[in-house]
């Protein structure tokens, strides 16, 4: 299910947030809009609000281009910046918007032909994308033996990109390989993305799994019921520290002391080689009700003080290869990314 | 504030169930009734439930104390074996119903001694527990120095005992000595008694809280932010290994990476020197909709398959120390078990 989906002028976002009781498509025209739906979270995954954002860009292309060409281009940078200042951890989202920024500087180019490429770097972004889940997938199942049990937290999918999933991008062709026993999911608290949307994918593919809940990943793991572990990814820095869903932390920790193998699956647009170590990636807080509520539920008195980070960051040392769609990077994350991109 | 209370022939729980939004006491005067409960966990906490099944045995007293002597014995054994029935895993049902039937062996005694002495014995294992907790919250403060952040899992507090708690009893007096920077609370999924009554207890206490979602806890250790561990038990063996609540096995996994201590406090009713090692103690699976929905809300696709196991086991050799009524175990713990209760 392709949860980005551009028509001339109009963006579709399936609304991940309603997954999986509702399945409905929100229409939009408006960049704004498109950047709330990005903050609230109707679109999620590092890779897919990259996409989204580049057709917000596309949108305000289309709102703004009847006006004076100074005005256009102010028009646009302030499109930008609002688009930016949606979500601070997944890269994808900045180099997205960097990307349609190129295309804007096209200063002598008339602003009709400008919308024209913008449109058509949106397409090429959200093309790449897909493709390079395709590649991620096919290099990543060959890391995994027939009969394989795999835990993934959070969701990696089809739903989180433009369609096939990074790391269930790679769990999907080794189920097409036939390699797959069974799929744990964990839940992924606060916002449930592994319930409500790997467990909806797998299920929807008729690949088995199971889901349980973030705190039983240990268990299963000690029962040896655990194989491996497949995340994706919000920002990979240039010493291989990954930042990812919150949880994905704990459960490299937890991958480690059971001896069982941690990979990662990300295209080239979740690389920030500006970034040296993980410890320069801001994490975002989110709203505390996030945590204190389930859609209307209170699930915790009212007023009590919490934290919420939505991402952490997972050191390179605890992790077995990073899966991306230019190779398989295994050691020496900080030689063998930049051997990889120049 | 008191979750088991006993007035003549009448036992009142607390509902857990209903915390923190509700505060509703429910009556019994059935043990069937007081079996359900247990079951449904309207009462929870190893301590807790064998005191409330302690009281369920006097009920079930009161409800046959007319019958004929030989009718009477026979139904009090029914009555042993349908609480017994209730929930495998925490051992201190099993240690209450234990003294129970202990005191219904005395058969040259008139039936309405018995029940009067079976109505003694079922205060006392609620006084004693009281008793032991507090002696547990003496014992365990002095591990804790002035300003420790403490993590805490599930609910072992006042609600899970006979008033006081063991884990919580501990933090309670360390708070008490002025000790106290910081409690982070797992929300502890499925059944969430992190976020319903552990914060609950401790915001009524004024001791500093705040709540997390259980997969936060590796990033909050990684970040320095708790100094140790502090969690209940519902069976410890003969070896020092400890089954409680799922999700535990794995924090103690996290604090060893991270060099925290971790720390268990339970009286001496839940250790069972009848089971040699952790892997001998059976973990109950609940009901896979306690995953699948929060009240009637569901969060996950209906149909998809679910693992619920209620507890899980930690080794003791990722224990720092247990802390008893008795004393503080630190090392050798199979030797020093021995010593304590032989």
């Amino acid at each position: 299910m392709d949860s980005v989906k551009y028509e001339k002028g109009k963006l579709l976002l399936l609304d991940q947030t309603k997954l999986p009781v509702q399945v409905v498509f929100l229409e939009y025209v408006d960049y704004l809009s498109v950047a709330d739906a990005i903050r609230s979270m109707k679109v999620r995954g590092a890779p897919a609000i990259g996409v989204a954002a580049a057709y917000g860009v596309v949108l305000a292309a289309h709102q703004y281009k009847k006006l004076e060409r100074i005005v256009f281009s102010n028009k646009m940078e302030e499109a930008l910046n609002k688009l930016r200042e949606t979500r601070p951890t997944a890269v994808n989202l900045f180099w997205a918007l960097e990307r349609m920024a190129k295309v804007l500087e096209a200063n002598d180019l008339e602003v009709s032909e400008i919308v024209n490429r913008l449109e058509k770097e949106a397409i090429l972004i959200q093309e790449e994308d897909l493709a390079m889940n395709i590649k991620m997938g096919f290099l990543g199942q060959k890391l995994l033996s027939p009969g394989v049990n795999i835990l993934t937290h959070c969701n990696a999918g089809a739903l989180a990109t433009a369609g096939y999933g990074t790391a269930l991008g790679v769990i999907r062709a080794a189920a097409k390989e036939g390699k797959v026993n069974m799929v744990y999911v964990d839940e992924t608290r606060p916002l449930l993305q592994g319930s409500r949307l790997t467990a909806f994918e797998l299920m929807e593919e008729g690949i088995p799994v199971t889901l349980i809940t973030d705190n039983m990943a240990a268990f299963f793991m000690q029962q040896g019921k655990i194989d491996c572990v497949i995340v994706g990814a919000d920002r990979i820095t240039a010493n291989g520290d990954v930042a990812n869903k919150i949880g994905t932390y704990g459960v490299a920790v937890l991958a480690n002391y059971h001896n069982i193998p941690f990979y990662v699956a990300a295209p080239s647009s979740t690389f920030d080689l500006s970034l040296q170590t993980g410890k320069d990636i801001p994490i975002e807080e989110r709203n505390p009700d996030e945590i204190r509520k389930i859609g209307e539920v209170w699930i915790a008195p009212k007023k009590v003080n919490v934290l919420n980070p939505a991402f952490d960051v997972t050191p390179h040392q605890l992790i077995t290869a990073i899966i991306t769609d230019k190779g398989i990077i295994e050691s020496d994350y900080k030689l063998n990314i930049k051997g990889m991109f120049f």
